[in-house]
């Protein structure tokens, strides 16, 4: 019927709910419609530097040096590379799914010698064949250990101080490298006390930016083997230069043009998660909102593809689905019919499993009109799945635990 | 505890659920989002005659001449009244709820002879009774009859068609205003078919505008009644001027500073409403969304104080609370636990209803959100509401009435 | 030649030196950026009380009461005379340029019995025939004396002080009445020291905001009766009635929905104008652009229209022609050619003269490139105009007078 | 004198006259304003395959590829070199100024054979010089010769052509990169016609998007090289490998999240500059504004630092100043008094010359209020310039060659 047809055009805000990118805040939206400036010019170091201050917040650091590339986590990955590393040194790796994956897919092509260790896509890290590999490892060739915080295919969370006291206890000197691109700003992270020596993350997540920085925080000793890092090395380093950057940024500057409406979506996101939530609140935001997720998970009769509880992610569930359900139908049909996108599987999980995120600019509502969205794809699918339950059982967990955030006399509410 | 206390921030849109105003989609800010020019230049005109010209699809009237008021729905009001009629002159009008009450305030104040009727509220017109005072008025004192279309505070919804019958089949000269305020836009409305002389109606509502316009219709039996009116009359008009407007929109300018963001958000709403949707698929849309939450108010057994279903607004659903339960407190828990704004009991009704709206930049998922907000303060303040079950009545209905809007090749869906 | 023609785009923002609407900041349009919010919530009345507070030192007011209707500055004119006279009142008023001749037109629409003085445009208040007025009314039946506070025609200023200086030597109880549409906000005014009884401006002038609020100020005298005014009078006010406004006010309120995105916007100009710049400074700023663009026109060999110095506005300056040339040509080349918009002559000084606006969001270069740009549109239609004659006298004045505003280290300054 | 230094806020637009980062049009802000999407979605296909179709004629090219980076200029040299060379390879390039001095840099880093050649600044490319290198290249060992097209520290422009045709002529088979950052979207280029292989430009100059895109061109021989290189070759890339990029592209993805709100305003600048204006309109626009400013420099008694006439860049005009004067106390006096970004001296330049762009959202008015701006700031250190001398000189061009654009009944005028 025409008049239908004529319809079909989505109405409201989509429901994004991938794990990255999140919902930008209208807030950081509007610190970004601004007309460029002169990053030359005699005021622009305080931007630079307000910036740079806070990020240490941040990340959880006071020796940390911070860096803002103009790129994405991926490249971030490839500063945190090149600048301490060259061709032919041996670093640990993890293939837990896609991004600890490609990761050591940029390692092999940076000609890195790889100790690649696998476990299946589900489980956390092999914490006992790290600690193996380190112990053989007695003439200290192995540089790094490069481990994911937070495996965005399927939702495992990895225990980084656990991964820290490995090294610490066989007194070995490898580098520990964290890809936090995921859990940085959503998950608990500390720099200093887990003594991670290079943390890389993306804008477009707990930050809840627009894709477009990448962001790098490296402890004394790896900042040094960057700025001491030979010019002509065989593992050059030129855009992600941190010797480039960190000569700059001490005089309030930039090597190149940094993107200005991404520098003033930073400010403000510091200003709405550092200086004004605390970033402890928003590590315990992200847990009560994820926890309502898993419940309602729960209440489907279904249940995330991360197999310990300890290890679940607080920013993505990764929901496995029955045999005989193709997945990938969830995820077009939730975009299709009700404005919402799922996650879908990432490579050999397509099909099996589904995605939801809880990061960004969301709240319960958000969250529970997701779920509810959800049921009714499932049940497009074939699924039986009884409408209202999954949404059932994450309100009644965010009832118990609401606390009133808006009309009170002595906050700051925003109106 | 001091963690919890700062935690108290407001995340996530808040769900603007009131019946208007009403979420503004992000098309209409961004168009709103401009320098002020010249309304006095060579290309001003442009804009005046492209939004005055689709106007008259939004109000399904070849006849009749639109208005722009820098105002509201009050203000639009006014403009009806002071340029068709003069002190003294005998009107009659219905009191069913704060609005209709208003508006026959005014009518007071500007020295009207107001025939009032009182209903119950929650019931609809009294045509009878009005049926009544027409044919009693064998000279043809009664120089208007002035209607809500849709009485914002008990979500009761009126038959013009109905009302201009009783006119028609008396042969009563009475022109028929129709306050159109929370309706046109969003239900059911038809100039020049009902033979309406003066319909108005305000940006903020099915529109998706802020607050900031007053629009006004008026065909041509009114319409020369302010063209005509004296320069000097005991019910005089200027800002509100007809005529004034008239001379100035021909040219393509207006009588004074028009404001000029409301101006390019109606040409982006009337973009998206008349020329790409299609009006005839708002008044469906609207009417598919209301029917949900309907669904969920019978699904918590409870019922809308709209006393006959031919009678349920589109656009506000009024909902009863059982005796013992303050409705307002409903509204507070709402707000300030779970960030969603509904709309409180008005006058009479305060603490007996709390209402929903349904119009706006809204779609399934917001409903289903907002529902699951609803029970959770419905919960929060003593009432026997099992958690999920309106929002599975209102998926029931949405799963089996969706139509895909988007990943569709032939679609210009907005991504 | 095609490719010229195809030329034919206009590049860079348009050089909108009408005198209103006037440039609005960046930060002004960023701040209206904003979705829409329960008029109704907990949370409102903190927008409502800061604006109204902040708008007092703005009207340089302790003693006043202001309004912010949701309309423009001929609303705010209504508002004045609607809540204070009735139909029959003698009011006092001086046709100086188009403005005063409209405002009254709506005394004489209002049923008001004025007594009309007019002057030669370009001439200032007859300050003497209204002094003869007053005296001759022995019986005190004139209730209100009206004037321009800056003919927008002209660009002549009026010294209020001494009108007021008038009343109180003949101890004549008249209401002062102030149309400080084009003054209030750029120029000096003093409400409470100079005993205004009712001050009324417009949002798109110096506020720098676009049109759509009109702004009104009362003093207690004038403020009474509108409290006082009886529902049903024979010059009735309810969209404009401030009884209504203060009811709601009080609580935080407005009687009808508020333009939202103007009030952000309205919140953000006091900040900038009353809170960090101070009004005073805002007076100097005006004074001193304007002061540039007399010393070009005097460099060109012409004069303003204003035939006294000390009447000369610092909002718009009126330049007459000579004879022979069409002024309005002058407008529409800078217009087409040169994406420069000047304000026109009105009514009877059509094609006479041209009009420089210095409000808003402008500075010095901007000032000095439209006065390069009247240059070329003079020459265009023929004047003998050197090129960069006017730019020398006012970049000379400027250049004088100018103070470091960026790259210092103890200033706010924005980058 | 406490009322001036409260005065000290700099008021308007900023005049950011720096040769990039541009004016960004209001059109093109809007634009990338809005929230995140999934990227991963059915949808965003047709924004991908658009931009990049449309960045074709752009380059002017039918058989190049076309990259977008979510880098910047210095990132999509970055690209050009590690996808088509390996380290040892040789390179001939040319030091004209910092950025071509900054490009050699990162060739050496990457462990290039870097050819030099050096030239004065203010000389253009050694056509013989270079011709010599390839004539002795008898093996063919050379690689690629890589120019500047438009030194942004002089203002000297390259002629493309001319080195084509010394390769062609001596059938050498080195490949030909442009860094084409601050020419590409401004000034004549055409990828095809002229043979480049590569060519790269950044989002901040003629496209008058802020900073955040790194734009990479490449043509079949080129585009081979960086599909075919081995996954570890000695010059590694990931970031910016060509290969991930295209087998992402192809599908209409990225191999890592996009900056969506920059490919929004890619998407509307490809609007604005190829399908409305034309790109040919482009570059003559840019010649238009750029020869006033020459206009007005040579009134000055001044001239460019370039020594060739047909040199003379299109987008920056390099002022040498005479001996004597600090060159960047006119830029920094600019800069505070005057709110007016000029460009300053760079390396060996500082202090000699200062800079005047002429790309991105400008007019002829921004151009003679920033040639006034820069009058008063050159009078401010001494110089005996006569205010109005420049400007009126580069006025008198401008009105010349001016053509209407606003008003016309036949054109889109934008109002």
């Amino acid at each position: 019927m025409r008049l239908r047809e004529k319809m079909a055009v989505p109405h409201g805000r989509n429901f994004l709910m991938v794990p990255g990118p999140s919902h930008v805040p209208d807030r950081i939206l509007r610190a970004m419609h601004r007309q460029s400036v002169d990053h030359r010019s005699l005021d622009f170091p305080k931007i630079t530097h307000s910036v740079l201050k806070d990020l240490k917040e941040f990340f959880q650091t006071k020796e940390g040096t911070c860096f803002v590339f103009p790129a994405t986590g991926t490249g971030a990955w490839e500063s945190c590379l090149s600048n301490t590393l060259n061709q032919g040194d041996k670093i640990i790796s993890v293939r837990m799914g896609q991004f600890s994956h490609l990761w050591i897919d940029m390692m092999h092509r940076f000609g890195l010698d790889v100790l690649e260790l696998d476990v299946e896509w589900g489980d956390g890290l092999p914490y006992d064949q790290i600690a193996a590999l380190l112990r053989n490892d007695t003439r200290h060739e192995i540089k790094a250990v490069a481990v994911v915080q937070n495996e965005t295919t399927t939702g495992v969370y990895t225990n980084i101080p656990k991964v820290r006291q490995l090294l610490n206890q066989l007194n070995h000197p490898a580098l520990l490298f964290v890809d936090g691109v995921s859990s940085i700003g959503s998950l608990e992270f500390k720099m200093d006390e887990w003594q991670v020596d290079v943390a890389v993350t993306g804008s477009q997540k707990g930050l809840s930016l627009p894709a477009g920085l990448g962001l790098v925080c490296a402890r004394p000793k790896a900042l040094a083997l960057g700025m001491d890092k030979p010019k002509s090395s065989n593992l050059p380093s030129v855009f992600f230069s941190w010797k480039d950057m960190v000569d700059q940024n001490q005089l309030g500057y930039f090597p190149y043009t940094p993107s200005v409406p991404l520098l003033w979506g930073l400010r403000e996101a510091l200003d709405m998660f550092v200086v004004e939530e605390g970033i402890q609140n928003v590590w315990a935001r992200h847990h009560r909102f994820a926890e309502g997720v898993r419940r309602a998970v729960a209440a489907w009769g279904l249940r995330p593809i991360a197999n310990k509880p300890e290890e679940y992610s607080d920013t993505v569930t990764t929901v496995l689905c029955p045999e005989g359900i193709d997945a990938q139908k969830i995820v077009a049909t939730a975009y299709q019919k009700y404005n919402l996108s799922l996650g879908g599987g990432l490579m050999k999980l397509r099909g099996r499993v589904f995605r939801i995120g809880t990061l960004g600019d969301i709240n319960e509502l958000i969250i529970l009109g997701t779920l509810a969205g959800t049921e009714m794809a499932m049940r497009d699918v074939g699924m039986p799945i009884k409408l209202g339950s999954g949404v059932a059982a994450a309100a009644e967990y965010f009832q118990q635990t609401a606390i009133p955030t808006r009309g009170l006399s002595g906050t700051q509410a925003k109106i």
